[in-house]
């Protein structure tokens, strides 16, 4: 057995993406193929696939799955074909910013390669597709590597929402430390919030640890700083959707309150992301755009409503972090402790 | 139209007590009648009647009915049987200390006036009920007025769990100052926690609120800290289950981690609790005993499954808070701020 839960979150053949439909889990292992671009986009914006770096994955074979199969007059239209397409994918989900990064580089590439024929710069964008998708798959070992460093035989870390193998095409963000630590025989011992409204970590981050072997209890939210108190989390490992320049970071609902509590209870807040998720056109956190998602997320849980079909109701779906939270980035360059803009300034590629 | 929701959440007629069973809220107000001490512990036991003040309302009425229609030989066999049931009450939950507050006047009543009669002592318990009843309705009044004068114009106010009209027989705890407040036309805005595992917030609170005519937001527990940040809450009010002669409280969990929140926020944290709250028999919070609840609540929601059946689960259905933290104790004897051992002296009766 390998490193991690053994999970392809994403796949490709025969012109389409294969992925795990994650709003069946756990109830169902099943996978969905898409194969148009208004099929990607729902499964981007129903979650059907979810996490910064996957949701970068699926964009790029989208941008090129709107494109391969039609036949173009000339360059000029398959270039405003192409456009729009990118846009709409780019559209999907605001918050992420690997989206809008891997349908940019693909687009980088046509424009590179625009005096080429059509059907070559169709090959182009379907190999830097693949690219991004090998690219991720050894930007997760490598955070999983430095990662793992960080962990220690015995330790109890508290993790948020799903930023595992199901968050990526690869062994996961936050989770890639804990599968490295695994396999290197250190026991460990991982706390997951349920993360409401959608409960990525009672139905994913639970199951897929669960999977892999490591001993994992499910917590509801308001749990996390009692346990915290009670000194019974020593660590906290999180993903991130968007890391401005100077550090802060945009992540699921949730995260800035631990982060808060960390502080407070002298608890490591670790934010584990590959380079893909920085974005240094932001100078600081405030410029993230925050999704606010449907009312109805919070009023029922799945089918089963669990308040009043009309009460008023706050969702947004991240929320942002400053950076002297943050104890370290773990990114697939490396640790960068005590981060700031001076110090993220070598990610900049 | 009266102060706040216009709820009766038990009512006492013909030997049975009539609570609204709110493992059904907000789907629909039903009421069922308990007669019998295993139906009345039961309801406790199973939320169907929840809240410090509440369960301490039934519970009183409870052991009335464990012996009110018996006929019993003698006196010594009477008082077995009024301990037993008493005992029997008293576990029904473990973390309420107006539970066993309620049970033990009664039954102190009753030593009191062990020379008379079994129907005369029977008719003393039942008086004694009715006072606790009485008294915990006008308790509710006066910390409503205490605490509205906490309240201004426009504020808002962030709650958690149930601590209103639910919560007790009367008006409610935390609850009772924004109803008052409303009644002298101060315009306020609460958001309410959803509360997982059992959504008390989502299903009472947000319910109750809205059918008093009071502008509620419902949101996530783990959005609170986000609202904090974004400065959209200027006031945290809510209730407790159990306090320790420093100030330390029990309240529903997820309760400390906002009242840390509030520290770091630099927002007024209050607990609002009637003096049947207090139990200054124990010295530190540290001597609560906290009730670890079924692993099920958080794996599910009502009926729904979120999570693999057989995950490992934490379930505690309190937290504790120490006093340090709580801006004022609102009570029915007026304000106490910066809460110690020595400032609440005064409300040992």
């Amino acid at each position: 057995m390998g490193i991690g839960a053994g999970i392809k979150t994403i796949e490709f053949m025969n012109n389409k993406i294969r992925i795990i439909d994650q709003r069946k889990l756990p109830d169902r292992l099943q996978y969905i193929d898409l194969s148009t671009k208004k099929q990607v986009c729902d499964a981007i914006k129903t979650l059907a696939v979810r996490g910064a770096p996957a949701i970068g994955v699926c964009a790029a074979y989208g941008l090129y799955i709107s494109i391969c199969k039609k036949s173009y007059k000339d360059r000029k239209i398959f270039f405003k074909q192409l456009n729009k397409n990118a846009k709409l994918m780019i559209s999907s989900r605001p918050t992420a910013v690997n989206l809008s990064w891997a349908v940019k580089r693909l687009m980088q590439k046509a424009i590179d390669n625009k005096q080429s024929g059509i059907a070559d710069i169709k090959k182009i964008l379907f190999a830097e597709a693949e690219k991004i998708h090998k690219q991720d798959q050894d930007m997760c070992i490598r955070m999983g590597k430095f990662g793992a460093k960080l962990i220690r035989h015995r330790d109890s870390i508290l993790t948020h929402c799903n930023a595992g193998a199901l968050a990526t095409s690869g062994i996961g963000t936050a989770l890639a430390p804990m599968y490295i630590a695994k396999s290197e025989a250190k026991k460990i011992k991982v706390y997951a919030d349920e993360t409401r409204p959608l409960l990525q970590g009672a139905r994913i981050t639970a199951w897929e640890l669960k999977k892999a072997g490591i001993d994992v209890t499910l917590i509801c939210d308001n749990m996390a700083a009692s346990l915290m108190h009670s000194k019974k989390i020593n660590k906290i490992m999180v993903g991130a959707d968007r890391i401005a320049a100077n550090g802060d970071f945009a992540n699921k609902i949730g995260t800035y309150s631990l982060a808060v509590l960390a502080k407070v209870h002298n608890i490591p807040f670790y934010v584990v992301a590959p380079t893909s998720t920085f974005d240094f056109n932001l100078k600081t956190g405030s410029q993230i755009p925050i999704e606010q998602r449907d009312p109805d997320e919070v009023r029922k849980i799945k089918t089963v409503y669990t308040a009043d079909k009309n009460v008023n109701v706050y969702n947004p779906a991240f929320d942002v972090t400053p950076h002297y939270l943050v104890t370290a980035f773990v990114t697939d360059k490396g640790i960068f402790r005590k981060p700031n803009r001076r110090s993220l300034k070598s990610l900049k590629s």
